[in-house]
């Protein structure tokens, strides 16, 4: 990783001024510690040594001025939904909690845009919103805040129509190493003046700054939701259906994959009645009309490629009945292997390497002997592989890593990336010269060093530095 | 803008080195060096030294090694159609001329995703794709070359429901200043992993690297357009028209503005008989069912703002007719004065005050006595002002520079931006300061200091080193 090491003195004296300035907001007490290192995965709980809770952007430019002056680490903390070890800090310090600082700051209709603190939750955001006609598009699944979002560059089951956070931000605040504000855009829809700031500082996981505020893209509520569920006799035939749709311009909101394995899951789990056999879940939005078409096309490329019926419906409770199998999909999972956990791998491939790419790492699974569901938003191609394993089962958990890296050199191989949407962290710091050569890793340390050369944010991840 | 000053021995050596190594491919003549500090704009020509041709990669890297070793400045060239003086060579120096490495590397259908060589042009890539089915959509008006679209990050036309390049571009290879080759991302179509270079590079304008390829994102070209034209009372009910229709979701596929000024313009040049008030001109792109339904729904929509009829076909020869007016627009402004040069201003603000925004300029426009048509991509918020002035009256330059001035002034008022798509170059350095602040343009100069510290990359744009 880096010969960085802790700096005792420099954490101690920046707690000691933090609770001089902000009192009870600062908790040393080791479950507050442990539940903002919290991970969501494999990877060791690495809890920093203080946590504040900042209610504003003055504040967390107090807090980085007081750490910078003491080369103290901080790690910026939201809703601790993170799948990569983002939040733990391996040289101690502070994690900077900014959940508090939750609040819409303004809401554009017209512009179809809103500003948000980047405490706010996806949910709640959405909930504030409804009145406006407006929402929110990305659901990466957890109720993660934006903030967090926007950091890992998020995206999820709508990201095949409506993009990923890189997509949706228009424009940030952060607070940088230096303690300044900057403002990365701004409100216009598109600009050509100058370096994008905006996507740098999406999926920089805070090593670049704190982010404190973010204009996003809404989008209109549909008039109407087709959604429904479609069955095929290989991956490879739902992969073909998925190119030919998105080929034919087809603009399909969700499109996602269940292998024969998650449907099994689901039918127990969920009591369901599902045929074996690999599944698309597909859902359109725009008018009753045009989704009626879309709905119809769909059926017919489907049936075209051996695979249908497509059963699909506008009603909204039926619609929720037909997508239960993906709701649970992460849950059901879990419960083929009672008092196992799993981890998620989120690598994403060129769609036409997608079948392929399934279809090897089945192989894998079945030869490492693992039991592993597939889940996967197959419109952008990429996909969870779900391998349950017994944690206190030291072979076990061995043989998930070991076909974890596997699958990461096979999604290179074939010109896809480790990370669709879950991000770097810890976890995938060893991938990344692998996949982004030398020479721009390279760059990425320079960037970092240059906005960052005491590396107080967030150190050890994406990339390493001292 | 800066001190930095002519480096004369150095870039004496770095002819000298050239014309050892490219021969001929080296020109020093005065009329092939103007040209390529050509700026298709009042920014008077800064011609570089010498011009060389590049073939390839390894080429470009060389170029920039012999240049790198002696200090000397480098300006990327590809068709020379940018606007704000891009390609002028303030500090001297060698302009690397790529457009004979203008070849498609791959086409993948399967993934919508085509990988070219910098050179090639926009026009001459959708003729070479016709057969795919696939088209690349963006569209600014010149024949401009990929790798320039992606540097100067334009748009045009189609960007309301394509992108912009930075929606576009999925990854590209670029030369550093030390000659490295960096790969900025993989051709999955999303990742999070590690910071966002891809979109460092589009809209740096050669300030970080010389491009040299590119993978773009296509679209499948639709089954069925249909475009039309429909006047409106105001430009304000114009505005609110574009506001309705994509608060609708309706994926309008251009939406441009012509106002009253254009229109009598229009109608004289290309013998038209359009009712001279603001104009809408609209394109979608779908089914023969959907764009059907969309051009209803539109015109539902601008009827109860006043305006209509809106009179649409799919017909191809007929909707060329309505939209003759958009494309002989810039001529047609031209011809008001004959003689005259205009200036084509491209400021672009949140939609919400899009008719706020014209309606003042229009205002000055009268009480500078200027006569300046605009034309608007108004479903992004951006206008162009094509304010004609003879060139050898100093007062009317004077007044007119005065007045771009001001609409930069009130667009950032406005939370918009100086250049929507042309892009800084030297015509908008003054402008960044005031758009992004102090703290943000110190980052942009801290990226450009630690990627380029000898500042041999396009100096003299964007941020200002030396």
């Amino acid at each position: 990783m880096s010969e960085r090491t802790r700096n005792e003195a420099g954490i101690a004296a920046t707690i000691e001024r933090l609770i001089e300035r902000f009192g009870e907001r600062v908790s040393t007490s080791a479950s507050m510690r442990e539940q903002h290192g919290h991970t969501l995965t494999w990877i060791a709980n690495q809890a920093p040594d203080a946590v504040v809770f900042a209610k504003s952007e003055a504040e967390v430019q107090e807090i980085v001025r007081i750490a910078a002056a003491n080369d103290c680490p901080l790690v910026p903390f939201g809703a601790g939904t993170s799948l990569e070890g983002h939040l733990n800090a391996p040289y101690g310090g502070i994690s900077v909690d900014v959940s508090a600082m939750d609040a819409i700051v303004a809401v554009h209709p017209d512009d179809l845009d809103v500003v948000v603190q980047p405490g706010i939750r996806r949910k709640a955001l959405n909930e504030q919103l409804r009145d406006t006609g407006l929402f929110f598009p990305i659901d990466p699944g957890a109720d993660a805040t934006l903030g967090g979002m926007a950091a890992t560059r998020a995206s999820g089951t709508n990201a095949v129509r409506y993009g990923t956070m890189k997509d949706n931000v228009l424009a940030l605040r952060a607070v940088t190493a230096t303690g300044e504000v900057v403002t990365t855009s701004r409100r216009a829809k598109k600009s050509s003046t100058g370096y994008d700031l905006t996507r740098l500082f999406v999926g920089s996981e805070g090593t670049l700054g704190i982010i404190t505020e973010l204009t996003i893209r809404l989008s209109g509520i549909p008039e109407a939701i087709s959604g429904g569920i479609c069955p095929f006799p290989s991956v490879q035939a739902a992969a073909d259906a998925v190119i030919l749709t998105i080929q034919s311009g087809i603009p399909v909101a969700r499109i996602e994959l269940l292998d024969e394995v998650q449907v099994r899951a689901c039918n127990l789990y969920s009591k369901l009645d599902l045929p074996e056999t690999p599944l698309l879940l597909v859902e359109f939005h725009g008018t009753e009309a045009w989704v009626a078409e879309q709905s119809t096309r769909f059926g017919e490329i489907a049936e075209d490629l051996g695979g249908g019926p497509f059963t699909w419906t506008t009603k909204p409770e039926e619609r929720s009945k037909l997508w239960a199998a993906r709701h649970d999909a992460y849950w059901a999972g879990l419960a083929l292997r009672p008092g196992c956990q799993t981890f998620s791998s989120d690598v994403c491939v060129p769609i036409s390497r997608l079948a392929e790419c399934i279809a090897e790492t089945k192989a894998d699974i079945e030869a490492t002997g693992l039991v592993a569901p597939i889940v996967g938003h197959v419109g952008d191609g990429n996909f969870h592989t779900l391998p349950l394993f017994d944690p206190a089962d030291a072979d076990e958990v061995a043989r998930v890593k070991a076909f974890v890296g596997r699958l990461v050199e096979r999604t290179l191989a074939m010109e896809g990336t480790a990370s669709g949407e879950h991000g770097v962290g810890q976890g995938k710091m060893k991938y990344l010269e692998a996949e982004h050569g030398a020479a721009a890793l390279d760059m990425m340390a320079t960037i970092k060093r240059a906005l960052d050369p005491k590396g107080i944010l967030n150190p050890g991840k994406i990339v390493a530095i001292r």
